[in-house]
């Protein structure tokens, strides 16, 4: 599909500055544009890369005035960053126009599909689930028995749904996806384990993101319950009966352990581990790479293993960092 | 399905204070108890909620007293959790009793399955693959080639095992686990690598649990062997030529480089590294995040990264977290 | 397929030492040979084990003098090590000789696949793809539209590639890999988080393998790129936007946050964490599980969280595990 400088320019409320009628069919950064393609310029320290582009068109703010020719044709708008943002999202959402169930999918009889869903090659769909208008599942994918997913949801091939998961709508999974495993629970039994059973399940709200080969497991009993708006980044670990409140964001390989509480709007950074059976309050920030063993009050900002306020965190390294030095001195001045 | 009051008391060998003929259909927890579960009582903390519980059986100690009215049909046992574990056991293993061979799987006829065996939609077995009695395994898993499958496993969705791997009974394998795959084996070759080739195996013993999306990467030459018993949790990287002990626990996110030999009854946090080539010991604990370089003894516990023992790592991380007000201190004292 | 020791002389241009008729079907260690195996003694601490190994053969230096009677046939080669490492690649090169696709593969008509290629059962192939020559795709990968796959790529079962996708030839990816998962970008907007959409791709050059379950998300806008014959371990995540340079190996559970840039040459160890927006230079070695949170310049030796110098780091880390008594002393003195 190829759109000319006229047509964007119509569709973003702007003015052509240029040829209207040069077209292009893919988007790229100012310092990568190569012809066919459209940029934008927002940052103004990026403003040498416009005479400079091979981008056939670049969005330019209103009040932009060029100091050497640009080959470009320039698309003015009020908000050039913002314009840019809604060409992507067009353009990505033109990848998830596809409908239909594909001949090559195993749908069980007992499912319930909704409009306008699209249901991919190799795809198994169990007894008793439904799905959504307008969600779409890619190839081989597994989905078990009894599972609700809402409308409007992306998930991506090669995820795995056990039993009784509840998705809810707007809800992206990317591939290798695994939510609602067996949570890891086993009973000291002689010089073994005995496993203790996983009945439970796991639920995700609205609007949650979920990154590849992440694994949220399902509860012992009750549920795992991720909630509005949450987004998880890739090869992320949540364990059973884990709750996670609204717009928390997790950042990549970070583990949440049994039972533990997150609240709202936390920022995680990656590789964090939290323990089990803890309660991390609202509006926590939690540096990357941290361990946390106790509970965090609303509003915290940690770092360390085990954490504990940044600001203390980062003074402590700086000693550590000198010990040698430091400690050498204080005994030389002792002896002294 | 359903059972009454009576027919639980009859299985668990107690009896019923209050309406016998109560179904139920589910378990709960107490605390979210719902009409139609079933719940129990065993630890005391938890007794205020038997008066609040819209459960409608809940499962009590012979000597509980009431002290208010409840509404639920009580079930008297004399060990009341004991009671509880053997319906969730009861009725986890309902969901598992699936068998045959659905058409629309793609079974090699040089592949031997067991009686009662279960395989879903869209598995891949290999030639000359056996598949004991009573395994179950769910859709999209992939076996390669000569792999042996012992009784009683549950294999569950999108597992893919490399060719002439070895898996005994009672094991369960969740979605996204990958065994066999080539060991990270490369040797310098001018300014790059050559690839070490991969031509042993993997040895999974009876009773092996491992979780979503845990990665277990073949010998080079001979096995890398997970010892009966062992419990692995999700996300776990156990790298070419290791031997994990029997009955050893390891916790998610956990990885251990190639060669490394761990003993049995370890129990292993989450996000712990242990490098190549060591031995560690037999009943070793190793705390969360921390980082393993040499060899550990029997009986250790340890922390840090490097780890070292455990009660020396908290003391001085103490006296970390003070670094800076103790090193000022010092200073002043020594002005003076 | 079974040789003999005659036909390995042959093939490795050495001599036969014993029955030259013996045969065997697979490789061993010279401590864990097994009758019909064949093993190879080249480092001098392991010469105990050719006195009382099973192997039917045991590949020796042409120098090498038996003190005692051995039972094996010797093969005779000047380099032990070479030629049995050119053995186990020719057996390991054995096992990928399939060709031809799969009836219960699911290729669109709009792919192109090249001469040799092996497509196994359950494979999905979109629009557009190109598939080299002497390419293998094994069981339930899935690859996306437009995508490009060069010659002789070792495909495990179980992978995903996303749409656009570039893999140049010689290249191995292992099962679960996912390969352009959306990138983690989200901005604020009202108490929650909109998605930046994500159009761009992955590009990964010759000769680079990729372990399993590791995750490489594709860009925002343009590329993640990974060059020519870099090697990741499993579960490794590679972020939106980021470059590693030539030859670069990363090992098991490191991750690399978006727009990073890694040199050429870099060894990373296991569990290290790389900040986004950074530069890592050429040759720099990173020990595990080290946290990077600013730029590393080329050649640079690192450790810690946040990393520093290496040896600094361990000179600090002796001095940790010792604060309590160095301080107890510095104190004591400090009295007297």
């Amino acid at each position: 599909m190829e759109f000319s400088a006229q047509q964007i320019a119509d569709m973003l409320g702007g003015t052509v500055d240029g040829n209207p009628d040069v077209t292009v069919s893919n988007l790229s950064k100012i310092e990568e544009g190569k012809a066919g393609t459209l940029s934008f310029l927002a940052n103004l320290q990026y403003q040498k890369f416009i005479y400079e582009t091979e981008a056939s068109i670049v969005i330019v703010g209103n009040d932009f005035k060029a100091e050497k020719p640009i080959a470009a044709s320039l698309v003015r708008v009020k908000e050039p960053y913002m314009a840019f943002a809604k060409l992507l999202e067009a353009y990505n959402s033109l990848q998830h126009q596809k409908t239909g169930i594909h001949p090559r999918s195993i749908v069980s009889e007992k499912a319930h599909l909704g409009e306008d869903v699209y249901i991919a090659a190799g795809v198994v769909i169990g007894d008793g689930v439904t799905v959504g208008k307008n969600t779409k599942i890619y190839a081989n994918t597994v989905i078990g028995d009894n599972c609700n997913i809402g409308n409007n949801c992306l998930i991506f091939s090669g995820v795995n749904i056990y039993a009784n998961s509840q998705i809810g709508n707007e809800v992206s999974l990317h591939s290798g996806v695994i939510i609602g495993a067996d949570g890891f629970g086993f009973a000291p039994k002689g010089s073994g384990y005995d496993k203790v059973a996983q009945i439970g399940n796991v639920v995700i709200e609205d609007g949650v993101e979920i990154g590849a080969n992440t694994t949220i497991d399902r509860a012992t009993l009750g549920s795992t319950i991720i909630r509005r708006g949450v987004k998880l980044d890739n090869l992320i670990q949540i364990a059973h009966n884990v709750e996670i409140g609204e717009n928390t964001v997790i950042a990549s390989q970070s583990g949440v352990a049994g039972s533990s509480k997150i609240g709202k709007n936390c920022m995680i950074g990656g590789q964090v581990g939290i323990s089990g059976h803890l309660k991390i309050g609202n509006d926590v920030k939690i540096a990357a790479q941290s361990g946390i063993g106790k509970d965090v009050e609303d509003n915290s900002i940690v770092q360390g293993s085990p954490a504990f306020k940044v600001s203390d965190y980062q003074k402590s390294y700086v000693y550590f960092r000198k010990l040698p030095s430091i400690i050498r001195d204080l005994e030389k001045k002792l002896k002294n």
